[in-house]
């Protein structure tokens, strides 16, 4: 266990390396050159222009040395990110992103108080509870212990005050996360009420058309929302396989970027033109001129392309059993999504649609049946995943041990027995596993909530973030408190009684409050610094300028803005409001280091969302659910594990703790019924109100050629509008531009995007 | 533990109380004086006619001796109620009962195969398994123990072969469920689209309506519909707060019977008119003419209830906050009850409307807020009353013994000390205080239920049954495996460990196989065969007969044909489900037992249904969604205690069996998403079908006038017409026929009715 002199030492450590993050962000930021990477929302949103794009020296253009402004920026950008309005925020990057820093609030305002009760009355009953002055030799404990409830003697009348404040703390909890809940669900509806008019608002997804014998799907979804919404259905647009015609955009646009590299090459050094060899990967077979073979290709591709997109449209197989319905006014859409349309629940699904650049694609087509066995097998999966992950670690550590890799590859003897070489395989591969598996974790995660079957990216973000989360639960909480793997917990926990489960984690809980306070230092304070530096973009943004950005576009291309990444911030933000429940009561100086974080947090978050992120979908705040979830999930825990740990104690009235899980579970349920629905269905009020305010204001609007193409697979965008023959596109000019990107269209795309890869590969 | 001898006795004595209940059945069923009493239903729906009331003999009129139609009748009504084909038993009884009694048959569609292949196969195996012929001395052991599972030595092989039935039954029970859930599914839809007009299609009951200032709440409602569905609402219906009329109604209705009764007494004895003291009770005070008293007291009376309902009608205070809605097409109406209508969701929350008599008018009117507070305290007085009903019980019982009868009341000392008094006493009362415990149980957990809030008579059957499915669950199932109260129980699994539970549990089943087969006969075989004697009713119908039938009409009233119990009968039924899925690798000479009471009850009910029972609402089959998830919560039981068995076993290869729960998990889920809605929604192709049906068919159809007093309070119908004022009661009839009795409009209606109470006490 550490003692206050660790603590002291960790802390000494954090805070020099925040410092050291801090300023050098600030010396980066100001320089010109860096601009794209520190503010690329405000080039995208607000239509910045480098601020010395005007001047002529080149140092003067590119870089700035000016002390006083790089002081001025250590911890200028704080207030200048504070300052911002709410309302400019949710103009400026959305309604998620104003709900999202919402909950560093939620944080704050549910821990300051807490942190002064706490101070002020339970750190002087646990000093003077006193049993720990005596026994320092006997058990093992630290300067914090005396702090904490540890302090408390068994059986000792003071434990009343422990139980009075885990009452103040539950009832303050729920208050503050009613009053937010009922603000988000209202800020929700006032958002969705003042939205301008777009295609989602009137459109449903239908998944599961079934096929009616001589029938075409499109035929089908025709007859069948003509008979059951007769007033008010107007057009569908089919969705189609457009897997092939896919893999050959990409190909082609694979193609594209060697020919500009070698164009590039060439301008470059135009004594000699580029060749490669056209077999396999250009290791072998006849040298031909590289930019008349791209320029070849590419000619032959495009001709399959446009094939491939007639024969898409034109066969009917190639249509499938969904639509997106669009009807003519918001009222109709939404009483389609919410309402159960066929006799065989399993056809005909109805849904409120995404927003077109949040339309997972791949997934529409998913019938019932294979839903459900998806489903069950990625749980499988996620609980393998989070209670064996430990297996296929150790698997590949073992493989990278040196006699298996002499094993394996004899050849490498002569290397591997180099002893600079062999410490270092020894000593890092292992760690590197574990490392590695940590940082894929999150796209695992997506993977997997993509093969369950979700079809907004929203929500797949959301499925994957819930993932992470028990993963966290189990592997960083319980893992940190309980030794062993989290199989090895599981094992255990089986074989122990119900009762006996909390007695032993809330036992551990106080000794480990020194881990944790380094654990939030380095997680929360300094990896929060070094997530406003931005190295990774950094690094990124000037290795494509130095080899490929050729014109302003290529730049503007080279921004990799990125988004606050839901599925891994927002677990590690419930991760602290665990924390903090959990030790309120019983190690309570830990409070103070969770109110730095959630303060730092908040203003790094405030920064990065005005300037840098920008948001891929909106979901007007449909996590906010799964938020108040996992805080009233972290409620219990704290309760059972407090209760645990003063039954061990043997403090007097220690039942009473138990009224406080079921008010606890009861608030869950109120708050569920009073505030749910506003989430997850448009309620026919409101969509009435916008449907006759614009009726009154645009009585001639054409909805139809509104709708004509909203939902078009977004693969047909991305050539130019000469190309599309039949598939018209009008009027969409504002979704091509975001969805046109291949990158943006699926959100895994993993970071470095693939321009690097392509270009840095060359031989 | 019982031998195989007990078991002889006790099916002996089973068998022939079952003779002696049949014999007394068939004796009495042909009686002419009792036809009211065996053929109610007859009389209700076909019109009967008493077969001899042409008669001139009395004692031929009522009475047969005749022995040739008493052997006839013994068995001689199973033929006729099995002839009935599934169709006329919907026309005769409604889906309800149809539905009811495919559970029966899917009970033998489970078990019969089960049985066979278990006698087959696991009998043999478990026979030459072995170990307990040679041990027999050492291990408390029965004969029936050498046919089950106990019987085959640890850690061998031969448990493979259970595995392998426990996969096999698994598989065999889920697909019988669900193709017995989908033919289900399809005869609720099938039965509601070939249902004729009724008035429920059209309504939606809306509740919390908000008082938004100045307006009423008819007016609010009236707005609120008009703007949100403008082109499909018809017309609403207030709800009133009628508790104060009905008291008064009820007031009435009490001294008209002692009107009648004492207008009766004067008939029969011409010479004496009957007087009675005007004070409390009729015990002092001045001595008056009965009759007149009585004549005197209606009229009063009379006036009070009409200025009452003149002062519900007009009183804007009297309207709850809960209006029937109605639209113009059965499209509309499920559009607004499927979709959320406000903002907010707490308000404006709309259902579909139960039918008018399925409403239970008392709970219209709770608000979100206090619903939610009353399913929270419900839940937890549930809970307290299935682990700690003994409590209250033993306190009674302590209170019934001597010393505590004598302290309380020593006047009755002499009494007490009377040998005769005081055996029966000290051996009678403190089982009685449990036997009264019991039999009040169900109508104690519909009060429950009631006050949970639910609306309709149909979901607050459904309430009461999970809740005595419960009880019997803790109390019967596990409480007879373990022994100890459910308290004890609850307690020592809280600790003991997880995998401890099942072992424990698993190790005891095999052990209680004979006791689990004597309460099979006693409560499966003579309890259905007294089913079918009615003795209860049959006592009270003659009992009225005597003493208050006066007319035809008053004999109408005095048939009592009750229903199936629902809140009983089906947590019964789903107890069989669960011995027999338990005991099936276990104890296969279990299954046989269970499969004459299936068949036996099915013919029973079969032939209740037919004559006797009378629906008091049409739910649709709205209760089998409970059966299934019962059923497979009994299939999850048994896995996991055969679980438990087998690793104390030691069976090489048990880990096989954790596959189980989670494939029938998963099965539960995807029979939930594939059929559930089927019986929560109504579908839109449907209602929009017979929409176009009826408008081809009745173009001219004044549905205005149809719906008008639709929902009108039940209250209201108790009187006549003339009487009726403001309040129009049109085309009604049927209903008012089947809602006037205010015995009826109360489900919770204690038998014997309230009359037999009346007449008795007369003084």
């Amino acid at each position: 266990m550490a003692t206050v002199g660790d603590i002291a030492v960790s802390a000494f450590v954090n805070i020099l390396l925040w410092f050291v993050f801090l300023a050098a962000f600030a010396f980066m930021r100001i320089q010109p050159v860096n601009d794209r990477v520190y503010f690329p929302k405000l080039y995208i949103a607000a239509g910045r222009k480098n601020p010395r794009s005007g001047e002529a020296n080149w140092v003067w253009k590119h870089f700035s040395l000016n002390v006083g402004s790089w002081l001025g920026a250590f911890l200028g950008w704080m207030p200048a990110a504070l300052r911002m309005s709410q309302a400019d925020i949710i103009r400026h990057a959305g309604l998620d992103s104003a709900i999202y820093l919402r909950i560093y609030i939620l944080g704050l305002k549910i821990f300051v108080p807490m942190t002064f009760l706490a101070l002020l009355i339970l750190i002087p009953v646990n000093i003077f509870g006193g049993t720990l002055f005596h026994l320092t030799s006997k058990i093992v404990s630290s300067d914090i212990d005396k702090l904490s409830i540890s302090n408390v003697g068994d059986q000792s009348p003071r434990l009343w005050v422990h139980i009075t404040m885990a009452y103040l703390f539950t009832i303050w909890t729920c208050y503050v996360l009613y009053v937010e809940y009922d603000n988000v669900a209202f800020m929700r509806l006032h958002f969705l009420a003042s939205q301008s008019r777009s295609v989602d608002q009137f459109s449903v997804v239908v998944r599961n058309v079934p096929s009616v014998g001589g029938h075409s799907i499109s035929e089908s979804v025709e007859n069948f929302f003509r008979r059951n919404h007769p007033d008010h259905y107007l057009s569908h647009q089919a969705v189609y396989n457009a897997n092939k015609f896919a893999k050959l955009v990409k190909k082609k646009e694979r193609l594209q970027n060697w020919l500009d590299y070698n164009q590039l090459k060439f301008e470059r050094n135009p004594e000699r033109r580029p060749t490669r060899k056209i077999g396999f990967l250009g290791l072998w077979g006849e040298r031909v001129d590289s930019i008349s073979y791209y320029e070849e290709t590419i000619d032959e591709l495009e001709k399959k392309i446009a094939s491939e997109r007639q024969r898409i449209l034109k066969d009917p197989k190639a249509v499938l059993p969904v639509a997106f319905v669009t009807f003519d006014s918001r009222w109709a859409a939404a009483v389609c999504a919410q309402t159960q349309q066929s006799k065989n629940p399993t056809q005909w699904l109805t849904e409120r649609a995404p927003e077109p650049r949040d339309v997972y694609w791949q997934n529409l087509a998913i019938p019932f049946v294979s839903l459900s066995i998806r489903r069950l097998v990625i749980s499988l999966l996620v609980f393998a995943l989070i209670f064996f992950y430990m297996i296929p670690i150790a698997f590949v550590q073992s493989l990278a041990n040196l006699e298996g890799l002499e094993k394996v590859a004899p050849f490498l003897r002569p290397v591997i027995e180099l002893k600079l070489i062999k410490s270092i395989i020894q000593g890092y591969i292992p760690g590197l596993a574990l490392k590695v598996f940590l940082y894929i974790l999150p796209s695992v995660l997506l993977i997997m909530s993509k093969m369950e079957g979700y079809f907004s990216l929203s929500s797949l973000e959301r499925r994957a973030a819930s993932k992470y989360y028990y993963f966290m639960l189990v592997n960083v909480f319980l893992g940190s408190i309980i030794t062993g793997t989290a199989f090895e917990q599981l094992y255990s926990f089986l074989h122990q009684s119900p009762t006996q489960i909390p007695k032993t984690i809330g036992l551990a809980i106080p000794m480990k409050a020194t881990f944790f306070m380094s654990y939030i230092m380095a997680d929360g304070w300094t990896g929060i610094a070094f997530e406003i530096l931005r190295l990774k973009s950094l690094v990124i943004y000037h290795l494509k300028n130095m080899f490929i950005v050729k014109t302003e576009r290529d730049r503007e291309k080279a921004m990799d803005p990125g988004s606050f990444e839901l599925p891994e911030t927002l677990p590690t933000l419930e991760l602290y409001f665990l924390l903090g429940l959990v030790y309120a009561v019983v190690t309570p100086v830990l409070l103070p280091f969770i109110l730095v974080f959630f303060a730092f947090a908040y203003a790094v978050y405030r920064h990065q969302i005005i300037n840098v992120y920008n948001q891929e979908y909106e979901s007007a705040g449909a996590f906010w659910p799964h938020v108040h979830t996992r805080i009233i999930g972290s409620l219990l825990i704290s309760q059972v594990l407090l209760f645990g740990l003063l039954s061990v104690k043997k403090a007097p009235y220690t039942t009473l703790l138990i009224v406080l899980p079921v008010l606890t579970l009861w608030f869950h349920k109120y708050c569920k019924g009073r505030f749910e629905p506003a989430f997850r269905r448009y309620p026919l009020e409101e969509a009435m109100e916008k449907d006759t305010v614009e009726k009154a204001a645009e009585p001639n609007l054409n909805l139809r050629a509104y709708l004509a193409d909203a939902y078009l697979h977004p693969i047909f965008h991305s050539f130019q509008d000469e190309e599309m023959g039949e598939v018209r596109v009008d009027k969409y000019q504002t979704y091509h531009s975001r969805t046109s990107s291949p990158a943006r269209s699926e959100i895994s795309s993993p970071s470095p995007p693939h321009y690097v890869y392509h270009y840095d590969i060359e031989p």
